[in-house]
């Protein structure tokens, strides 16, 4: 039996003490899967006199996390604080600095700093491990990094925000406004802090930074990310793309071409009988898409305490038992700074505007998408009590160039009573 | 830069020749992901003249795979022959006992042999990697021994021969009889040359068995498994059971209780709504359950050149960057025989059968039901032409032995016109 591997864990919340409950309980199991006993020499908090349901008294205490992670009885640093700066940065430095393996469930510190802490850990001979941070409980960190090595990746996308999915499908099954259904998950608390975070994509952009730099050997590069949240999709578009066979989701969609990163976290249409068209309430699901493997779905709970302590877990014994890879998958080093396309690649668009109730209006609406290029796949006006009439485009594939210049020239055709909502179709 | 690893590839078929084609295409990539080169020495096959697509001159020929197994300029022995014994098994010996790593597509090979073959190779120190011998593209063998690594694990479930799932999927959607079905895919060279591996649940009994040792932590053993196919499913149970919410799958379900293990291979419900329901045509899909993870699904192609090339590939990877494993997660010395569960756990079963129409009929089968303990959920008569009256029942969860019990029964109540059919529902 080898030394045992002894971790200091920063941050006592939901997942901290799902980590320590997995230590504890499965003890045996932990050790005959790597040979090693896995203890806790250490914790940390922001608040000591707290109960937290679970035995804490065996292990030391630290009140700064920088101080935990420089500990000469700590192998490995669990950084469950959070935050892409402040204390969780701090500490994860020092661990790297102090020579000490480092498994985090924070997305936001890897994708504003993960090309700096990559460069640090390589250089002192230590991995950085986060499954955690994207997508809870599914191992896709594992997948895209080790089982699909063998692919260039094509394409990676992702539902990876359970409260975002949760919204969605609650105004979808219940006929909800958007509005109605944020204020019930304030109430419920399941949304953080700072919502912005959730509903306006930003959390689940960290993580599709996270993904894209992994699968298309990149830098992390979050500023090269489009990001639009949630906030404006409507009860009406949901239920008209319903009608039409189609789901609103928050996708993130990675994908590289020729002319280069082409990477998005925004509402956009799936077929409703896809996977991810299918996925309602707060489940995750990550789409793997490569040149020799074709197309894998991974589904699961995105975040909660077993789900994320399963993963932290399960990178601590990859550590125990000896795996020690680049961070991002290749080395630091060779990881280049993202290309991003000046362009996103062809798409089909859901187009929903409301017009003015006379003649001719459809026409030219028809007239200005023609012009721009955009040729129409399905048209529908459907039936109104007001005096506009509201109005559905679904267009074959086309550039967004032609889509800007369209939208840009409808106004001037007098007969829009309203802004068009334009939304992507992604083929999933 | 490290040496680089050389593999043997033994037997060119689709997934050997997939082998090859990404060594070639990817060199580049391959290099940057491991930081080695990735070679080929030698490659063996049945028969050397043939066209495969695919350039081989620059390898050394083998007519002997166990020869190809024992070069010394072989660091990784690639067995893609198939066969649970001959010279697959030869091969597989002759590399071990030579002191090299094994990467194998054979599932066959795997579930009569796993547990010799892993004490072989852990006394020499090499590792036998098997990613594609399970569901194809899909990296279940890699989240399950290493993602979930900190689960105890609970319940595994797949949809696991893709052909099984493309006949049944063919039957629903099309009202196609399990015979014509049948036809078309031998006449489309879809079903082995033996099609008793396919549709008797052989091949797809041989994954969960694999998937079994290594959630459960013992010995592979197929022989623990009950096995059912799907040859006597009818388009008259798809078509029922679609009517109350439910897909018929040939399904593996293995879950370890207090009674020991319970593996099958059979034809069950699931609900149409579930994941397991929703996946259609050739696909595979493995649901894997953990106490802390709580359920991740799994999908992706089953089978194909790229998908299982894929999985290979991703084994020799993680030869490359230096993962030794246990064969099946903890060390076979470790690995307990399996305790066999004498008893299916309690479920819900769907039962069909035919009525003499007359009266009092359905009065006795539902007092043969009740007097076994079995509590009838809904139970429905449905229109008929013929003298006989067709009905089905979903029974409450119900213990296997009621249910043997009311069955053994049934023919006594003298109102049965056919063999009831009884399917499991399984939760999903």
């Amino acid at each position: 039996m080898s030394n045992p591997l002894r971790l200091g864990i920063a941050g006592l919340g939901t997942v901290g003490v799902g980590t320590v409950r997995i230590v504890q309980r499965q003890a045996a199991l932990l050790t005959a899967r790597t040979g090693r006993d896995i203890t806790i020499s250490a914790v940390s908090a922001q608040t000591r006199d707290k109960d937290r349901g679970v035995r804490l008294g065996d292990y030391a205490w630290e009140d700064d996390p920088v101080a935990l992670a420089r500990r000469d009885d700590v192998d490995v640093f669990v950084e469950l604080i959070g935050g892409e700066d402040g204390p969780a940065k701090a500490a994860v430095e020092a661990a790297i600095e102090s020579g000490k393996h480092v498994v985090t469930a924070n997305k936001a510190l890897l994708a504003m700093h993960g090309q700096a802490l990559a460069e640090a850990a390589e250089a002192q001979g230590v991995t950085i491990r986060f499954e955690a941070a994207v997508a809870g409980g599914i191992p896709v960190i594992k997948a895209l990094t080790e089982g699909l090595a063998g692919n260039e990746i094509t394409r990676v996308m992702g539902v990876m925000n359970g409260t975002c999915n949760y919204m969605l499908t609650r105004m979808q099954n219940d006929g909800l406004s958007y509005d109605a259904v944020f204020k019930e998950c304030e109430e419920l608390g399941y949304l953080e802090a700072d919502p912005t975070l959730d509903v306006g994509g930003i959390d689940a952009g960290h993580k599709l930074a996270i993904l894209s730099a992994i699968a298309f050997g990149t830098q992390v590069d979050f500023d090269a990310l489009t990001i639009e949240g949630i906030e404006r999709v409507t009860i009406e578009d949901i239920e008209q793309a319903a009608d039409m066979g189609y789901r609103i989701k928050l996708l993130g969609v990675a994908q590289m071409s020729g002319r280069g990163l082409e990477a998005r976290m925004t509402p956009c249409l799936v077929p409703a009988s896809s996977p991810l068209g299918q996925l309602e309430g707060p489940t995750n699901m990550v789409v793997l898409e490569g040149d020799s493997v074709g197309q894998i779905v991974l589904r699961g709970a995105g975040a909660g305490e077993g789900p994320t302590a399963s993963a932290v877990m399960g990178d601590v014994c990859d550590i125990a038992r000896g795996l020690n890879l680049p961070v991002f998958g290749v080395p630091a080093a060779e990881l280049k700074p993202v290309a991003k396309s000046n362009q996103a690649s062809p798409s089909s668009y859901y187009i929903r505007m409301e017009l003015f109730d006379k003649p001719g209006a459809l026409a030219r609406v028809a007239t200005v998408m023609g012009d721009a290029g955009i040729s129409i796949d399905r048209m529908r006006q459907y039936g109104h009590s007001s005096e506009n009439a509201p109005v559905l485009i679904v267009t074959h594939k086309a550039a967004k160039d032609a889509l800007d210049t369209a939208l840009a020239a409808l106004p001037g055709t007098g007969v829009l009573a309203s802004e068009p909502v334009a939304l992507r179709i992604e083929d999933a």
